[in-house]
């Protein structure tokens, strides 16, 4: 069992993603770096809560061990 | 004790499953990639609150440690 | 200090147990997979909440970071 | 600083404790086997929810992760 | 950094000291014995919720990770 | 994987951060110091509750485990 | 990424401080000891809750895990 899943979200990298975190609250915005805790930075961050974008970020720094999901490929969606 | 719980998981790759988060989500879809933090790659998922699809995605990553059940063989339902 | 309490869970393989969550769910099935984390395959599974059944399993994977306690032999309930 | 705290638990094998988890519930009943997890098992064990006994059990396994506390001698009450 | 501030409290056994867990749940009694994971046995403990004394015990085995804090000195208080 | 993202916050000593912790307050300031596990050292932070600044503080302290997400260049905001 | 922020607590020895833990409890009071799990004992200590005053202890141990924040010179404040 290698950590593939991570793998892929290596991929993901540079690419337009939307996460989730414990509290609800979701981010979407350009994944600009993850490591293996899951840490992110993410780049023109929007963030919802209850569905409403409530603010933007040029760049933030997320912290890994609140996350919930990420959806890699989220180009198409909003 | 072998880890043999999870090694069932391993086999249930390429099969459709439903796994429930600890918040009560759900998630149905196709499990492509499991891990041994049990961090996942599901495809074509629809996602469920209270009962009822609320979202769909063609590839989310679950990271492991919301996780409170996994359902391996899950093609017979819904 | 042996991990006694855990060998007595192995024995209980293939014998039908009632477990409970920390959120309160309980479980009563066919224990057929334990490992040191106290994740679990259960077959023929009934989900209870409430003290009411509301969903059946023919195998599922439980987390066991999540367990509250287990009833090793449960034949004789409900 | 040994364990020391532990080995008054151990020696607390097939005596009558009670014992409260981190929701409130307390079990009465034999402790049979303790690791250094706090993992148990319980003979003729007594559940009490609000003061009330609402369950009985032969045997129980209960993870030592959720305890909050141990009165070990405790053939005294009820 | 050494541990300090356990040492001050291996210094308390044996005299009365109050402690509050996480749920607000305080205890005072003798503290006979402590170890580094802040396990201890308190004896002659008084239970207090909202204030008010609701138990006894002669005898009580508390679980050092629900622990908020200690005052080591309390034969003056109550 | 390296961890890039805490190279990140690195280069932001001396910059004006914004922070959400787990329980929503924010705090905005200077970060004076942080380290991997992001426990951070904030200079002339302004305490905000619910949107509404709440308290100053020269210098304070925060353990980084309660951190939900850094914004690293909150110069231009407020 | 030395833990420099700890280092700036371990001066803070013997000043006041405030401290706020996770349930939102603060605590006012000389730092005799901090150890590197946070773990401090606190002389002359003011609990607060909402704001208010509601004891008053000579010395007091506090758990580090639940720790919020600390504010390290406190003299000027209250």
């Amino acid at each position: 069992m290698e950590r593939v899943p991570l793998k892929i979200l290596e991929k993901a990298q540079d690419s337009i993603i939307i996460l989730r975190l414990k509290d609800g609250t979701e981010y979407k915005g350009r994944l600009k770096e993850i490591d293996s805790y899951m840490n992110m930075i993410i780049e023109d961050a929007t963030e919802f809560m209850d569905g409403a974008a409530v603010a933007k970020y040029s760049e933030i720094f997320i912290r890994g061990n609140n996350l919930l999901f990420i959806k890699p490929d989220a180009s198409e969606i909003f």
